[in-house]
């Protein structure tokens, strides 16, 4: 171990400057959820491995943590938010319905780590279980929206589906149901190969034809036209299923319209699929077109996970947001604002000898006492040392008492961007602190 | 599965009463680590298990969830957020010093569970790394002190001690150092067997008991004298090691005058030893008195465990606080302001019938837009059970559009409290329900 220091691949440490930045966006995306009344939910990370396996489909059990403990239980880390969440409905009956909760921690899953794809990542989830209405559909769809223009983004489509329109293609092609999943595994890749590679994939996995034929025709909508569901009405409208899917749609836009999202921020895309096994319903993606980051986002309604785990069904919608994708691009832009600076420190506190120490702890006293983030040199070393560590921390403003500024009663305050330092009385000290980080943020804001 | 959902034992779901206080003691917590100028780090859940291993004893060792991961390698959960920290100091050289950081999160211990104790909890801990001055021990200290009376404790003792003194002792008896460990294991449980009860421990291990008189000589000093470093300086002063402890407790104490902690709430105790191997200098521990919970914070110096994970050495100082304790006194007592209520929803828009759907959504678009945590009715039900939901939820104010009052251009507030409605003019909407959320805090507080 001593030579070599390390932490598991795909998992990560978050050091300071990116740790504020990540809370800067967590706090964001939870304010949004609180904003719409979601409420906070904490699950254990280790839960029984029954409760995990057999929820997400076989690919997903495969890369459980999963362990035996000291007690001989079979155990997994979390895979997901959501069937944990599935399991506390399940466990308690009494909790108010509907119920609406948030939840952002970590997920594990043993991936492949590659870049933006990690082992431990967090998830945002908003879901809403209890109400069977396109009302809560739409609702999560709005909290992601929000969430999404709070953080910065303004260009992003909303994919929207159901799950009920997928089922009828199936019926209007008279396709074995268990032959379906190969349809949709094919359909979800037309944006990348095109209708000619999903005709071929088809062919290949031994579909006719004609069957292809008609598929295609059914799918083949404008990307963007508005009318995409009274032609997917004509196509598919005389199938009960069909024509209920297209129902929940009409009702979840006219509930997006009320919930002032825009309209030309969604789209109904009957080809895009979502990998999960247990959606019922609606399906959502969230495509973020500029930086153009892709999938940020998914869920959909699941009416039938809850009763997996428990003794009664529940009704239940949600949506999750990638956190990690999000992070890094809001990093790499420089998307947050300029008060999110790099360190939480905002006053360094030289000391100037050992005979000044009282002085400048009374300083820093009183700075944390008016709510500054205030740090003391902690080594009575050179000055310039001193204000050499405030630099490399970015902290913005040094504040230096030497004797002859103790014996008048004033500090000196050096900005730390621009070197300049001004005198100031110990009694007009807190004010021109103020002014002076307003100033430094203000500088970053226009270094951007 | 299906009959029985459940969480392992010692493991807990927060519901979001619950959570909604865990976020506000974290806040407070966070709020005060970063006043002082610690930033926050995060480290992964897993780590390689001999990154875990041999640093907290072999005791600590057992209690290590450990399995190995799908690529074979010996992994575990983390125990503490001590050993992570010294990890990421010996990955990272080049992070600038003294790195002061702080982490709040869960650790896991495959403990047996009992009552306050968990098998996943969330430490808060600051650490100092690269500083060998008392200064940084001053400053741990203060930050647990400045926690705690942020969150409301005003009767606790801060016991400080010095590894350096019980080494002190150990050579002033001459017991060879294998078996001081023993000596400090009987020592440790003094509060609780008094000094008859340690005696005769010792000498069921096989000390003589000329050496135990000496011993209980040594450490017996009044329990609340200001002079018991003299005291003790009087007994170990003449061994280098002895003179050197007490040196550096006399420079903490002067720091902590100096940064605002009062005397009263500091006391040398000779006989406070803690558990860990890794201890070098000054040890603390924060036992509070009112209410009376018992330990709920520990901490000292250990200059030599960032070697042990990596090539070179940083002299290092942090506190934990027990999260775990504290917030369960907190909601015990109802520490908490009146503002951390049991749900983050602040109003409840009703909806009346169908037509008036977007009216109501309407409303809670304005209220959110203005900051104010609102829902929405997302089942067009009867009013009663609305308002029975708002009720059960401890949701404070709910708003009723009736058709005559949306003709009018009014809405009904409801106090969910008291009963009692008002009929306010749309314009006046916001100024009303701010003024009504005021009052239902304020007696909120009253009811206390």
């Amino acid at each position: 171990m001593k030579a070599t220091p390390q932490v598991l691949k795909g998992m990560r440490d978050f050091l300071p400057a990116r740790m504020i930045l990540r809370h800067w966006v967590i706090e964001q995306v939870r304010r949004v959820f609180e904003r719409f009344g979601f409420e906070p939910l904490e699950t254990p990370a280790i839960e029984y491995l029954e409760v995990l396996e057999g929820k997400n489909g076989a690919e997903a059990d495969k890369l459980i943590y999963s362990f035996e403990d000291r007690g001989g239980r079979r155990v997994g880390l979390r895979y997901d938010l959501t069937v944990p969440l599935a399991r506390v409905v399940a466990m308690y009956p009494e909790l108010p319905k509907p119920f609406k909760r948030y939840q952002i921690g970590p997920v594990w899953r043993a991936e492949r780590p590659q870049r933006g794809r990690y082992r431990e990542f967090y998830q945002c989830d908003a879901d809403i279980v209890g109400s069977p209405g396109m009302l809560a559909d739409a609702e999560v769809v709005t909290v992601a929206y929000q969430a999404l223009r709070q953080l910065g983004f303004t260009r992003f489509q909303i994919l929207i589906n159901n799950r009920k329109l997928i089922q009828a293609v199936g019926t209007r092609l008279a396709v074995p149901a268990e032959r379906v999943p190969l349809l949709w595994r094919a359909i979800d890749k037309w944006e990348k190969i095109g209708p000619a590679g999903v005709r071929a994939e088809l062919l290949e996995s031994g579909f006719d034809p004609s069957t292809i034929d008609s598929l295609l025709g059914i799918l083949d909508v404008p990307a963007d036209t508005a009318d995409t569901l009274s032609i997917l009405s004509d196509r598919l409208g005389d199938i009960p299923l069909g024509a209920e899917g297209i129902r929940e749609l009409k009702e979840l836009l006219g509930y997006l319209d009320l919930l002032e999202v825009p309209a030309d921020f969604t789209r109904v895309d009957p080809r895009m699929v979502r990998g999960l096994d247990y959606y019922t319903g609606p399906i959502f993606e969230i495509v973020v077109e500029e930086p153009r980051i892709g999938s940020i986002s998914g869920g959909g309604r699941y009416d039938h996970l809850v009763g997996l785990l428990g003794p009664v069904e529940a009704p239940a919608v949600g949506i999750s947001l990638g956190l990690e994708r999000l992070i890094d691009v809001i990093d790499e832009l420089g998307m947050a604002p300029a008060e999110v600076r790099s360190t939480v420190t905002e006053v360094l506190v030289t000391v100037f000898d050992r005979e000044r120490l009282a002085s400048s702890l009374a300083i820093a006293a009183s700075l944390r006492a008016a709510g500054i983030n205030t740090e003391v040199a902690l080594e009575t070393e050179k000055l310039g040392h001193q204000l050499r560590y405030a630099g490399r921390k970015n902290i913005p403003l040094a504040i230096i008492v030497g004797p002859d500024e103790e014996a008048a009663g004033v500090v000196i305050v050096r900005n730390m961007v621009t070197g300049q330092q001004e005198r100031v009385e110990r009694g007009a000290l807190l004010g021109a602190i103020q002014e002076a980080l307003d100033e430094t943020a203000e500088a970053g804001l226009s270094a951007d």
